[in-house]
């Protein structure tokens, strides 16, 4: 039987079926393309083995972590490091039991449908993992994770990935992207914008980023305008490591449109030391549109990431920092706080805007009706929690019938999971040529136009939206 | 194979779809009740034929520019007027290449299906229009418009259409419903009362179009009983053309229950000049809750369709005006808002109030439950954007376990593409047997009661829910 | 024919029906857990027979007297008792006709698979009912309700009731519960620990209620810490009845976590006379994060059932109190709301709350990434309008992808309709088996896993989740 099944994700209707498999058979070959997620440039760069089963697939997750934390399990059992060091499990080999132990936790979750993928694939694993398979899954993927092709570029290769995308803050020297470029390695691998680090007062170190920002640029941050100006600088720099996009994390999606006079008093109260909450939000407000502004200069495609409530659990965020699967989705508007940034610039076409959610109840009355009419806009695919089948589905039915298939803009892996790269695209084409097939068998699609589509989602779209050719 | 396929919108379970084909056997030809739409009644009055393919399927139709739009076409290049005179394109030839080299946009939106719909029945048409194809199409229905079969009379019958409603401002004279009933023709084609431009303060030319109220009806409209004896007058003249409804687009479904000499002073601020938003706001909600004492006095089925942010694109406005693709839903509460009005007037089974949204989440959170409990309640079918096959699926699945079918009226086509009224009641007809069917296969509905229904859900609901008998 | 499919509520695609057959094959059987509901102990200590038809299934229902009522029959037509004494229909079978003749309006609900499946199983009825079968009903169904084996008892145990839970407020003497265990019968019935009437300063004679806390209790709820001290000795008594859980109705599911001194100086504003809106609502906050506290002390299961507008209708509550079907659902948030509780307590394993929602967008964007993340959080079932079909299968779509499956807590009846129990467990079974068979024909989950997980759901996570072990 296998741990995958060639037919999985397709609708069970043998008509539809027969179609979608049709139509998967002319995509699943396509070279990936990745335009935005957050593998570790330093991968690339160093090509070193991957350390250990543990280290791979459990610890960097926050998928996985926050399934097993929510059943009961302990983060330093899992070898999450502490902030002030305390004790914590080092053992990878204790950790993987604690994990496959639990993996029945996982059942109808993508995360099982990645992790399978990953197992089958690339270990050639093919029984279930369980607290008695765990140390045959162990040994067999440290042996695989030692051999050279097993390492980074090589997987790389192995996956069939085009381009892939980074992410990195305007303070980031660009180091590993330098490396990768100098080593004649032929994978691209290019960077993208994330400037939260200068643009969100409520960031960590945010006036410090801003000062550095200063000194990297030589531009006065202290004023409005030279703070633009570096912005335009290392704008530049990242074009110059194959950027062609940038990214923004904010809580919302406000956006403002300050006289200038404004926007530099906004400026001045930011710069002099404690922000209002009020303040801060109208500073990332303002951030977006003047970022959209550059966008039109440069070309830079301008990403839209908002709705997350980011580290929702203050005790878990004192002992282990960020990104421990605490950030929440909540209740997002776009109608009123893209009109700003839109009433200046969503007419343009030269413009790329591409905005996201995790509030799918946006989708049909927002999104798609937005991006459906400006021509500035469009729609990132199903994101974070709902980049999964169901939210695919839901996705594809609840956007294309006001937006159509072109004011989107193919998949976003948008992972740090490097060995789900494959099969996070895979479910994608998976799941899109079965909601195509359906269009085919109720007969609202004509099946050689589905072809066209199917390839247009899986490739073609992405390449546009992102500017990669 | 043709552009449209006999079965499409069908379930694609053998089972399922054997069911659907059988209930829809029987509705497919009944006649069409178009109780609520925008057709033009100018047209069915001179009968004149209709200009040309540009002019009809294009140039008017918001769902087509707004999707062209989107994708960079500008407005200028289909023929939309501008307010400021400046050149826009006058060969409708030009236009119509210029829609058909783009068709492929509207792969999976519903448009594609009214649009290949009556390319295939009206037109006789079995190619996929394209760039190719575009001036065999222009021809093809140029020719054919030019017949007198194809005048908007003719069509009316050819469309089997039993009564249609247009929507008339109050200070219309119905000067078209007039020469229509004075012509002896025996199609039945009847006005409805929407009085958005004196019930909203917000609407262009509102102080005028309150002091034209007055002239029309000799009614002091300065006052508020003068202003309310003005539309109980003007109420009486649209019956007396035929109208059962009146309809209401406020940008929220706010209703307010005033104090009679609250109400007073509120016309009299409204009147006085420059409004307050606030004020604006709660003209609004206090006119929606006088117009429904009015219908429990003089009958007139009452309509609310909230929700929409009209002119979202002011640039677009600006150039163009309204109704130009750029009118974006908005998250709508029912619950409190509707409480005035329903506090006052929902226990009476007399009273007909028929409620839209643009929200979908509040089909099952809020209209359901509202309409399954007020008597004087019921749940207008899928608007605007999901006036489409999903949308209509969503609706079903969402509003039925807890209103059932008796608390939602039917289908309406709202729409002024005349040429699509016979699609999307077929649409309605084909994705309400479809709904049924999936009842029957999963044995949650008899088949004999699926008959029934099935015909309340295409004819007798519409009729009865607009006192159409 | 017959009432009642044996493939009732199964997907049609043969392949996935045949799975949906055999996992539903394995749980179909297995007694009933209903850890939450609403019958009346009274019931069981006296072991009266139900009185009639219509004092069975039609005056005690708020479902099936919400639809009659939105459809134009008055609440005095169906005998519902007025408060002011005004007369009321008496005859039973003049009701029971009333009813029969709107059946066809329950059309597509939940009631009519209930109603069907009780009038099938328990009465051996097998035509539809209606104007014409409604003497034949009425007569077979009293015939039955006189036979010793249709006592409350002898229904419990033809029902394979395992174990039951009531709802009672800390003022109740639990004297029902008290004759129950007194009696020596079998039937394991246990209460559970509804603090409302003295929660809620909005809930009607609040000021009495804790005053009479107070009195049963011996302790001075004039102070804070005498009203705390008052709710552990009630949760100790209802414990010593059987009680694993408590539930909070609250309007929103705001919770606070005030210091000491704020939260004694709001005990004193509130318990001093009129309460502000505002207070009402901090009170109801502070509270459900006491009884978080209180929880982790005594391990009783915290249940929050949150985003009611109870009785929307005043002129209904007027004439005829509460609960008739005007309880409508309202748009909830849980991100911010339960925070300060969650900050508390939330990283607590050892404790248990579990959440609800009236308001489904919340399922994938706020409760299932919540419940996938703190471990002291579960997600209740689809509850009240959505312990539906379709109600659950957006449960499971939108909640099992981020949250799996043992964040969730198996199925709750939820009702006092007692002869609806074992029909709703057995749809909530067929969906759960009709989802995990989709899971399975799509491989998305092994057909060996399906078994055990079908089992969890209809059994084992209720029993694990409400500590009835």
């Amino acid at each position: 039987m296998g741990l995958i099944h060639e037919d999985r994700l397709f609708p069970a209707d043998p008509t539809t079926r027969a179609i979608a498999r049709r139509l998967y058979e002319t995509v699943k070959d396509l070279p990936i393309v990745s335009p935005h997620g957050h593998t570790d440039p330093r991968w690339f760069a160093e090509n070193e083995p991957f350390p250990d089963p543990a280290r791979l697939f459990v610890i960097p997750d926050h998928y996985v972590t926050r399934m097993l934390y929510s059943q009961g399990v302990r983060l330093q059992e899992l070898g999450i490091a502490t902030r002030d060091g305390s004790p914590t499990e080092t053992d990878p080999r204790r950790i993987w039991r604690r994990f496959a132990e639990n993996y029945h936790l996982f059942r109808g979750t993508p995360s099982r449908m990645w992790l399978d993928h990953s197992f089958a694939t690339l270990f050639g694993l093919d029984t279930r993992l369980s607290a008695e398979t765990a140390d045959l899954y162990y040994d067999t993927i440290a042996d695989h994770l030692a051999r050279d092709d097993y390492r980074p570029r090589a997987l790389f290769e192995r996956f069939k990935i085009e381009v892939i995308a980074t992410t990195e803050s305007p303070l980031d020297p660009l180091h590993w992207h330098g490396m990768i470029r100098a080593s004649g390695w032929s994978g691209q691998v290019i960077t993208a914008y994330r400037p939260d680090p200068v643009c969100d007062p409520d960031f960590a170190g945010f006036h410090d980023n801003v000062r550095q920002l200063g000194e990297l640029t030589g531009c006065d941050t202290g004023s409005w305008s030279g703070y633009l100006e570096a912005h335009r600088r290392r704008r530049a720099f990242f074009k110059s490591f194959g950027a062609t996009s940038t990214d923004h994390g904010h809580p919302t999606a406000r956006t403002a449109d300050l006289a200038r006079a404004d926007a530099e008093a906004l400026h001045a109260r930011v710069m002099a030391g404690a922000v209002s909450a009020q303040d801060a939000e109208l500073y990332r407000a303002q951030c977006l549109t003047e970022m959209a502004g550059m966008s039109l200069e440069d070309g830079l495609v301008m990403q839209i990431h908002p709705g997350s409530w980011r580290n929702h659990n203050p005790l878990l965020f004192d002992r282990f920092g960020r990104d421990m699967g605490a950030d929440i989705p909540s209740r997002t508007d776009y109608v009123g706080a893209l009109k700003p940034l839109l009433d200046r610039y969503g007419n343009e076409p030269a413009l790329t805007v591409i905005v996201f959610t995790l509030d799918e109840t946006t989708y049909s009355r927002e999104l798609a009706p937005l991006a459906g009419h400006y021509p500035a806009l469009r729609i990132g695919p199903a994101w974070w929690f709902f980049d999964s089948p169901e939210g695919m589905k839901r996705y594809r039915d609840l956007v294309t019938e006001t937006a159509g298939f072109y004011n989107t803009v193919g998949f976003n892996d948008d992972t740090r999971a490097f060995t789900s790269i494959p099969a996070r695209h895979d479910v994608s084409r998976r799941v899109d040529c079965g909601y195509l097939a359906g269009l085919v068998a109720s007969h609202r699609l004509d099946e050689d136009e589905a072809f066209v589509v199917a390839r247009d989602l899986a490739y073609d779209l992405a390449r546009k939206a992102y500017k990669l050719d």
